[in-house]
């Protein structure tokens, strides 16, 4: 596809390429657009009919839509950035060089203006900054036939019709109208109030917007309203914006338990010096937290070197360690980020996980004593040492899993920051420990 | 909420419950019934509205719906399984031991039995296992008033009215029309073939349910259509269920780079059993895996006794080694699954990467050589090696995170599965490879 425009623009076709193009969903020519080359794209852009290419445009990643910004006619930028949506606009403003947000403002009526201006000024990730304010408002003392009117008067630009919120003279919002609601009434006399809904889930402008999206989701809504301080209905949140946070907050706390500061750019578009700055301040702070280890392990050099076969298992015992505290501090994590957990449960999870890791550690040191024994022919004290040991590690590893995050969130940090990563540390210190207190008990060393 | 209905039942006062619940959101309810003891379960279900307690049902996860299935009459399977909408029927009966199931589909009609048992057959995650079959179908020829009358006479049981489906006498689909469409519509004598939208996005009936999601997503569409091979409709897929998919995988994802076998179960439901049965397999195959690491300080052995500081950096090495392998494999994961990256990015992957690997070795290569000879006084040839094998260890393990996902998608593996646990181990062998040639070279042990 992006071939063949290319070759038809070398060749000159452009008509071509409109004939090729204008059936386009706006979504696929915003993708078609971003792999053309940098300065390819404006020219393709302009071919596009105008409609498509303002549709196209609102799907395009931000780095694309400041190249054709700052390629833009003042006609164009009234053409463009005139249909945009409020909550699109807001997104792409956000990630702008502020000399050209300005020439975006100047090319909006100051309505528009006024509401980006605010959206701006909610803090980031909360509904405030994702919602739209463009939604339908009804009066309960409307009929059907007056709702229906209504919408078709002002819904034509709104991002979602298919809810309408019904608001007392102050902006209270008292209900909420389907169109589903508006079709099935049983006449086009029948009042708003007697059909709308008056038990209305809500969120205010400072909910995070992770909890927006699970309201979404929960609920199966297709939107849900944002209220004030005063409870003024402000805006609404659509569910392809709930189904973006979710994608996004999924990457993020990912990103998070893997030790890398998160970023919304997707790795195909950073350069190695952003990918370098988002992974090695973690890498520097891990690396110098293992100087523990290493403090561990030179205390018992003498140990050590009087019963060298025990370095050897090291690594396992680590290792081990390490993969069951992702277990359970992964589990964790995702049951608290999804809601399904919550600080009260810590007594539950420490008594499941103190369970848990006892079956897990037996299992596994039983398969391993026998190993040691028959296979690597280690001696049964080194052997008994090494399975112990596994016991010890593995329900460490599962209860610090456990709780760590917990304590974190109550703290209010972030449980995939706090616990991911230093949970490894944590638990590799106490493995040392733990290995070279049995030892030296057993061997006596 | 759950406390004082558990006082008011056992004060008998069950009218005064009826009161408190009449209001209730069905997924508030749901979540409200699940948290009750199971033998109280059915009596407060009963109390709720008919209407409410059919919805609520719907919400609810699979065990509980089992409970109340077990002890319910004939009159009310049909109340309840005769609401539920199909995918939300098909979603339970999945779950639910064969002799229930039998017993379920006596209560449905014989149309809907079929319907049911055709879902059953679609492959798991597929998208016909997931579709819905409950849409609105219109024809080409029929005017927007009609198509209003349409709506009105079979929508009220559909999942969605808002995006309706044209398909020709033979059951292709032809188009789609939205309610906004149709709202808009100049006048009410329009044809439905005038304003119907030809370039439709569809999927097929065993299209990956992860790949239907992101095609909602990217699209911001409510609903896509499904096809069979003959490019028939036969059902679509609605935006709630895309986002429960999302949620869905996302959490197994994560579960599966945190050497954990997946399910659909919380956290919370499961038993222990059911936890070590998720955990212990990956920890045994990762704990054999490791006598490479075992084996090779032991060929080692009398390096390390000759110089056994050496050994006191073991685990930080690994442990760097280990954290880059895991931020690059991450990101490779989610790369490819959110459709960002394909096998054929893999050069740029490798170039990328090696670069980055490169400036991060060399980062940390320099602090801790600094650390090494003023803090711990570990001696230049020490410091040397252990700095020169930081540099190789970061680049093999971000090389080896980046390649491997990709190569896993290629022969068809899960690249989550395939590299996230496994990445540790080839990283840990790697190191200590590494860290004892340069050790070698360099101190001559």
């Amino acid at each position: 596809m992006t071939k063949t425009i290319l070759d038809l623009l070398d060749e000159r076709k452009y008509s071509e390429i409109a004939l090729a193009l204008k059936d386009m969903n706006p979504a696929d020519a915003a993708m078609m657009l971003e792999e053309l080359p940098e300065e390819r794209m404006p020219i393709v852009f302009r071919i596009l009919p105008k409609e498509l290419a303002a549709e196209a445009f609102a799907y395009m990643d931000s780095d694309s839509q400041e190249v054709l910004v700052r390629g833009f006619s003042d006609r164009e930028m009234d053409e463009v950035i005139g249909q945009l949506f409020l909550d699109d606009a807001v997104d792409m403003i956000e990630e702008m060089p502020a000399n050209v947000v300005k020439r975006i403002l100047r090319h909006v009526d100051s309505d528009t203006r006024t509401m980006i201006n605010q959206v701006l000024n909610y803090p980031k990730d909360s509904a405030g900054s994702i919602m739209t304010m463009e939604y339908v408002a009804l009066k309960r003392m409307m009929t059907v036939r007056q709702a229906f009117d209504k919408i078709r008067a002002t819904g034509v630009d709104k991002e979602t019709v298919y809810t309408c919120y019904v608001t007392d003279s102050t902006g209270r919002l008292e209900g909420i109208v389907t169109v589903k609601d508006l079709i099935f009434a049983e006449s086009r006399d029948v009042l708003v109030k007697d059909i709308m809904e008056t038990n209305v889930k809500y969120v205010h402008t400072d909910t995070d917007q992770e909890e927006v999206a699970a309201l979404l989701s929960r609920y199966d809504f297709l939107a849900v309203p944002v209220v004030d301080a005063e409870n003024r209905l402000v805006g609404i949140v659509t569910v392809d914006d709930a189904l973006d946070v979710i994608l996004e907050e999924a990457t993020e706390d990912i990103e998070k338990m893997a030790a890398i500061s998160p970023t919304d750019k997707p790795y195909v578009k950073m350069n190695v010096l952003e990918i370098w700055k988002k992974r090695t301040p973690w890498l520097l702070v891990l690396m110098i937290s293992a100087t523990f280890t290493s403090m561990i392990i030179s205390a018992y050099e003498g140990a050590l070197a009087a019963a060298v076969i025990l370095t050897s298992f090291i690594p396992m015992l680590m290792g081990t360690g390490g993969n069951s505290g992702s277990q359970s501090s992964v589990t964790i994590i995702r049951g608290l980020a999804l809601g399904e957990l919550k600080f009260r449960d810590i007594g539950r999870v420490i008594g499941k996980e103190a369970v848990v890791s006892c079956m897990i550690g037996l299992s596994l040191a039983i398969v391993n004593f026998a190993k040691l024994m028959l296979f690597d022919r280690a001696g049964f004290e080194v052997s008994l040492v090494v399975s112990f040991t596994l016991i010890a590690v593995v329900a460490v590893a599962n209860i610090a899993g456990g709780i760590l995050p917990m304590l974190a969130k109550k703290i209010g940090f972030d449980p995939a920051v706090m616990a991911g990563p230093f949970i490894t540390t944590i638990v590799d210190a106490s493995a040392l420990m733990i290995y070279f207190a049995i030892a030296s008990s057993i061997m006596g060393i």
